[in-house]
């Protein structure tokens, strides 16, 4: 414990110290909230679609928690899998358009499970220098031989699938980078992972019900199939509001992670309200598109405004608006400043992003007014975060 | 993927390919359930306690779905901590004596949480040989010398922790065997660990609600605290009946886990319908302590039908009472033939148990009746386990 806290005073020297803060929703179907007793509006939740708060899914939840309970009581290989599982399985595959899927506790573990299936030690994994965490402990849990190629750029991955070639190799990315709102270059991966025969996979925790055309995410976005993306990994905690997670791909994968996957094996299936909830956020997705359009259209206003009063963005054409700061101390004093605004937008420090680029990260949702997007605007441009030289 | 078919086509020929059923529940508030269209008793799921389907917990998900949504729209550091779950943190603290908690998404990423913050790459830990697929998992991840040390054995731990003096050390035992239902000679091991300095923690995922003077788990039954056992790990899957799990501690452990556990910082918050319902079963599971009562009592009484009936068990006084029968294809045969008669006992097979150690995993519940437990005991004697000589 000696060691524990001094780490802890060494985080405090760095100003690096993370601060938990309880939010309050005030009212659930808005971006309405309550930080340190102060009301204002959440811009840093990934609620793109404002599903979250949806009576609707409130209301499958409790219909739900009545008829089947409130937890699954069991992992799905025991008696844990019930209807609601089987039924979600059966329509992801179907708007996927791919074999079978596989619903996971949290995205968290679906990696894990879908990395360890299908690296072992002899297995290269290369993965994108931005990838989510999840995915970066996928490769150390499967004792892979890691390596990291340069952010978002295919001919440093091609470099380093040719410099190997022989062994097998797989190929790791997010679909929209999760701190940047950036979008993988997708067609150039596919298309150097099929010269060299290594296996792509995409997380598209934060594309899934917010690109392309019909809201299919980023593959859609691009035109890629099960060919060229053979696995799929998607979540429920983002657009769809809910909690959970999913691999989608062909059957003898799917099937591999069912029998092998220990972080699929040896967990407790998710309760069946929840499953329930996300079950009528898909078809919600689905059915109501000025959602997502709603929030890239937001998206775009803030990117405009907040250009035009000299803050500095990324490259993203997402929900996802980072407001680029540097120092992790400027970064926290920014946030602090537009909480007194009545804005909430949480500041994201290295080990999460890299050094230098503490930033705000603001994402967009269609829960906000464009009246809403424009305050917050001024506010940033008032409050702190100036443009880096 | 046709190394992955020839894996599962292997699997197939050692008779060890899993099988999932969707198991529907015809009454949540009962151990009511049917498997392929067959109306039985659920003998296999972790509802200890019977609160799964308790209309109060159904109850209380509701109502946090109606006033905060169904997820929480981000992780615990970004914004998806709420009151729910900093309620749930206060109240775990003082169910379990110590000085904090923190609620994990899942128990799975609860343990890899905690060991990656206890153990770096020069840590040694030393493992029942028994203990939960998470923990082995944990280590693995961490980099850390892992050690498995003989099921339930303090002796053969304190040689392995005396032969390698001098280096850190932590020691993982789950509290009660999931797959076994023994109870770990927790005293035994703290006392081996206090000799040597090495840290103690016991995931007590099977344990707490149902052992102890008042349910508060395996450390209760054996009046140990916070010295002997600085980190505890609980789930709310099992005898609290919803999903979800912690780390209790001291608290410089649990701020570093707040600060550095990736499995806590890169993964969406609980849902708050989950953790209301959770609130709602640790005040049940106090204020009714016959459940507990009952379950175990259900135990002794299947242990002493099951004993005059030659089946074999092994030595728990726990609600787990595996029967043994040895070989994989027998046990997949035995849970067929109780499922006919109207009876739902998973077989657990290898790599879950040791080779030679199929076995049908019952578990006793407070929904049991008495008949049905008596029930259970002539059909399983019926119907294929033969006691193993």
């Amino acid at each position: 414990m000696p060691a524990l806290s001094a780490a802890l005073a060494a985080l405090d020297d760095a100003g690096l110290r993370r601060r938990r803060r309880t939010v309050e929703r005030i009212a659930p179907d808005s971006a309405a909230i309550r930080v340190d007793g102060r009301d204002c509006l959440d811009f840093c939740g990934n609620d793109y679609l404002g599903l979250a708060g949806d009576p609707r899914l409130a209301e499958a939840a409790g219909r739900a928690a009545n008829a089947s309970g409130v937890g699954a009581r069991a992992s799905h290989l025991v008696c844990g899998h019930q209807p609601e599982h089987a039924a979600l399985e059966a329509e992801l595959a179907a708007w996927t358009g791919r074999e079978r899927t596989l619903v996971f506790s949290t995205g968290y573990q679906a990696n894990l499970g879908l990395v360890t299936a299908l690296a072992g030690r002899g297995t290269r994994v290369h993965e994108d220098r931005l990838n989510h965490a999840s995915l970066i402990d996928a490769a150390l849990l499967a004792g892979a031989r890691l390596q990291r190629y340069a952010h978002a750029d295919a001919v440093a991955l091609e470099r380093h699938l040719a410099a190997r070639a022989g062994t097998a190799a797989l190929v790791l990315t997010d679909g929209v980078f999760s701190m940047d709102g950036d979008v993988a270059p997708l067609p150039a991966l596919a298309a150097a992972c099929a010269r060299h025969g290594a296996l792509l996979a995409v997380d598209d925790a934060h594309g899934l019900g917010v690109l392309g055309a019909s809201g299919r995410g980023t593959l859609e976005h691009f035109a890629l199939g099960q060919t060229e993306v053979p696995a799929l990994v998607g979540t429920f905690g983002k657009a769809f509001g809910t909690f959970g997670a999913f691999v989608a791909g062909p059957a003898p994968l799917i099937e591999s992670l069912v029998q092998r996957a220990r972080s699929y094996v040896y967990t407790t299936a998710l309760p069946p309200p929840i499953v329930a909830a996300t079950r009528t956020a898909l078809a919600l997705a689905a059915a109501e598109p000025w959602r997502r359009e709603r929030a890239l259209a937001l998206a775009q206003r803030f990117r405009a405004r907040a250009q035009a009063a000299g803050l500095r963005l990324v490259g993203s054409a997402t929900p996802i608006q980072p407001v680029l700061i540097g120092a992790p101390d400027a970064a926290v004093n920014a946030s602090a400043a537009l909480l007194e605004r009545g804005f909430f937008v949480a500041a994201i420090r290295p080990p999460t992003v890299p050094a230098g680029t503490s930033r705000l990260r603001v994402t967009l949702s269609a829960l906000h007014r464009e009246a809403d997007v424009d305050a917050l605007v001024m506010a940033l441009a008032d409050c702190g975060p100036q443009p880096m030289t």
